[in-house]
């Protein structure tokens, strides 16, 4: 299972968790300017009852190109049109193709068949890999890829996320326990204090799926 | 370009080269026991006119699963039926997946529609992610997980080896003018000398290679 720290992987984990699995809980430290998402997936895992919590290193900042990596500014303060209508500078090239090759190397590892991801494809951030069809696709491609494939276990790619808003995330959240106060979403933390930001793209979905959910966000208070 | 050192990648290299293609070698230090091959990467890179060499690094071993990786023997002295009969303790999980993910991201980054990887399912060690099929999967995910999948650019997966035996690469690789001496194949390096082992699957599939193709394999003249 993806964990990254934010708001919908805490939910899918609570989700695994009462479908009964046992959760080995992976995270990634590829040179992202928030890395202090670390910490909050660490605490996230722990709270949730994952069995283990492993980060992997992976230097994406090699390859650059994006404003979680790069030196490029991260879009403040853009309108639900705005943040809904292109794929962002904030986009991390084949990004969550490349953690969920990872992940499939560890469900290979663990002899698991069940991988988790917190995709979802309504406030999504406008990035291609977040559509049901390339969810779809990277399933096949892991049947033919692995061990499991050959050996006739069929491998799947949970997204339980995926046709959810964010204000029905933290709704569902919320009724299986998840303490979003743990969690941390922002994209560019303020230096000074390593607090969110509140104006990128990430923190102003947060913000609108909290206020939709009619909820305070607990992580606003501290 | 995945670009691993060995006779494959160095042929696909010369390929690429001869069909037009600026080439931008791509190598990983994954915690291979083998991490000699990455000069050698380097080496094959620069002398086939690669326009850059990039390694990135990535921590399979906190995976684990692997002979290439962990503290497993790798095996040694096995029948050409022996190699091609199972998957062996040298497969690492996903490893193909993870270095073609990262590449999509590369090409993402470089405006690249093509990929290029040595992949050859003849004399391909019994590993899953080797098949024509798996590659056709990957290709068809990549389309949809990336930039270029939204804006219309048909992404391609190119290997030109696919269905050729060693000896018949090893055989086009010096009709390109490749320096086989520059490669280096072995699992196993003896720990005081660097040089290959002689007797892991790899090095048995090369030795054989240069064999069928009536040729002295320059590497071993060192």
């Amino acid at each position: 299972m993806l964990v990254s720290g934010g708001v919908d992987s805490a939910t899918v984990l609570a989700i695994a968790r009462r479908r009964g699995f046992d959760c080995h809980a992976l995270s990634f430290d590829y040179g992202q300017r928030h890395r202090v998402e670390l910490a909050a997936a660490a605490a996230v895992a722990r709270a949730l009852g994952a069995c283990e919590h492993r980060i992997a290193r992976i230097d994406l900042r090699a390859l650059g190109g994006s404003a979680l990596t790069d030196d490029i500014d991260v879009p403040k303060d853009r309108s639900p049109g705005e943040i809904a209508g292109d794929i962002p500078v904030t986009y991390v090239p084949a990004r969550n193709t490349i953690f969920l090759s990872v992940a499939l190397g560890f469900a290979e590892v663990l002899g698991s068949a069940d991988l988790f991801i917190g995709i979802n494809a309504i406030d999504y951030s406008g990035y291609p890999d977040c559509r049901p069809e390339y969810v779809t696709a990277f399933e096949t491609m892991a049947n033919l890829a692995t061990r499991s494939g050959v050996e006739g276990t069929r491998l799947r790619i949970h997204t339980p996320l995926i046709e959810l808003t964010k204000a029905q995330i933290i709704t569902r959240g919320r009724e299986l326990g998840v303490d979003f106060g743990l969690t941390f979403s922002c994209y560019d933390p303020l230096p000074e204090t390593g607090r969110p930001c509140g104006r990128c793209d990430s923190c102003l979905i947060r913000a609108r799926g909290f206020a939709e959910a009619g909820v305070v966000d607990p992580a606003g208070r501290k």
